[in-house]
């Protein structure tokens, strides 16, 4: 019997879930954040496999335990020194499909502007339809799309706006061979790319190499008409630069999802940078929920349990993010 | 020489983006709605082809005139029966990126909920954030999405659909050749078809066949998870029926640009039903603007000015409505 603890608040609500599609030679069992230290250690002496957010020093040795399963990509709140000696850390994914919807509805929203349509038209006006000479509004077919940063996610970008007639550009600090883009620049052609794209798809993970990649030059290459959609990580762009070119529109406009700082239980309304992004028309913004879709999660749980059956039969896990020490590959 | 005229007030503003597309051998000139009779038929006799939303008795024999070109889809302003002999009538299309556009991001919206999202979060609120436990949001993947009317608006809405990993079905008088779509439906098999449907997207004529084709047995069929999508004409669908089953929820939501009553001079408010959709949180409504993109407009002008050098040449017109009585195939 392979036993399986899910471990706090984020995850206890899947527990059942997981113990269905797991079915015989599993057992699952949660485990309280508030439980007390005796409890902790002897729920997780006996665990084969922990599902958390969280491991911190002091949970006890579980030393049978060799998977630690972060349900997210995130694992800030894992302890890495403090894990079981035998515990293999992985994390999930799965967020490619709603990321790249969210970035598509973005791009048609900022060219049709349907939101305030809507408003106008429920309030009993008809000022945007042609009957009334209102001017057509833009689409997004025929713009140049530029994505940086061709991963996961940002393939899944490109494959959903390839039908739409745009032009897709991508920066990558490798090329891959994908006959939907039809140019590519390499991480320090970035201003020459962006000189050429009417949208700007930030899809890059967050590392030094990569920390304000998109700074004034760029901005300014994107021009007064350009649009920055960010989805990887508030500081891939200089926040000031950001926040200049925005103010002062040498930058047409920016779809933020990502941020530069973020609430906690002190401040659960911080506001996402110490400059007001919220007060500019030009902006589109939204609280880190790009990937946050029942899509996203149904397919990290399903690689979760995929993880813990390859905890019973021994076959390499899925997304591992730190391999056991002991590990022999 | 070949005389172009444009005629009225929705066109003049294009006639020198037409006379430099067309180039030497063709003279392009205006003409106004508030012109007097002798101005008109000293115009119009003198005319090759008119380009124009309006024709009706009175404006002269124009005996020279082969090409009546409306610029737009509908030619609900031209008198057919007083058009000159030896005129073809022809309209443009074009519209299909724009509306497919529209559906993709209604779609998405839908799902999504980005307006209701950026408004809470442009107030100071991260509610909507895992890291507030909030719950996911819906994505389009995994959806299925029927298509009634298979003709080019269809098919541009299941061409940028396919990539999103959504189940594609489809009604329509005949069945095509279309790997996009996996399961066809004929018209009288509507219900069977949106019963298995998450959303159903109207793309067909109306004609006398297709007059309230949605009824309320296929309303319920769509049910009180579905959504209906209609960028096709108002009356395609029974106007009580859905109201009823939006108010009762018996259908879950509809996204609406096309209407049962419209606005006119005397009631520029008018409002687009009988009854009051705008009251209702589960529609979403826009004042029949779908495919009124500057691409629409962009490419409809490309089609009239090779209308134009077709009549120089003469070769046969695009998009004709209505061929010359006296014409010879």
């Amino acid at each position: 019997m392979i036993a399986i603890v899910a471990y706090g608040s984020p995850v206890a609500g899947r527990a059942s879930w997981l113990a269905d599609a797991l079915g015989d030679g599993f057992s699952v069992t949660t485990l309280d954040y508030a439980a007390d230290s005796a409890q902790k250690h002897l729920a997780l002496a006996n665990a084969d496999g922990v599902v958390t957010v969280r491991w911190h020093a002091g949970l006890g040795d579980a030393g049978n335990v060799r998977l630690v399963q972060v349900p997210g990509v995130g694992c800030d709140e894992i302890e890495v020194g403090a894990l079981p000696a035998n515990a293999t850390l992985c994390n999930v994914r799965g967020h490619g499909a709603g990321t790249a919807e969210y970035v598509v509805l973005q791009l048609l929203e900022w060219c049709h502007g349907l939101g305030a349509a809507e408003a106008d038209f429920r309030a009993g006006s008809w000022q945007r339809s042609s009957r009334f000479g209102a001017p057509p509004h833009r689409e997004l077919c025929g713009a140049t799309v530029g994505i940086i940063g061709y991963g996961e996610i940002g393939r899944a970008v490109a494959e959903r706006l390839s039908p739409f007639g745009v032009r897709l550009l991508a920066a990558n600090r490798s090329r891959i061979s994908d006959e939907t883009i039809s140019g590519w620049f390499g991480l320090d052609q970035l201003a020459e790319m962006l000189a050429a794209c009417d949208f700007a798809v930030l899809a890059i993970p967050l590392v030094e190499a990569t920390h304000s990649l998109i700074g004034e030059p760029e901005l300014n290459a994107l021009g007064a008409d350009g649009v920055l959609v960010n989805i990887a990580r508030g500081p891939v762009v200089d926040e000031t630069a950001l926040w200049n070119a925005l103010r002062n529109r040498g930058l047409g406009g920016a779809v933020l999802d990502v941020w530069y700082q973020y609430p906690d239980e002190e401040t659960p309304r911080r506001r996402p940078s110490r400059f007001p992004f919220q007060d500019l028309p030009n902006v589109r913004m939204t609280p880190h929920i790009a990937g946050w879709t029942d899509g996203t999660v149904a397919r990290r749980w399903l690689d979760i349990a995929e993880n813990c059956r390859r905890l019973a039969t021994g076959r390499p896990f899925l997304n591992v993010v730190r391999r056991a020490p002991g590990h022999v590959p």
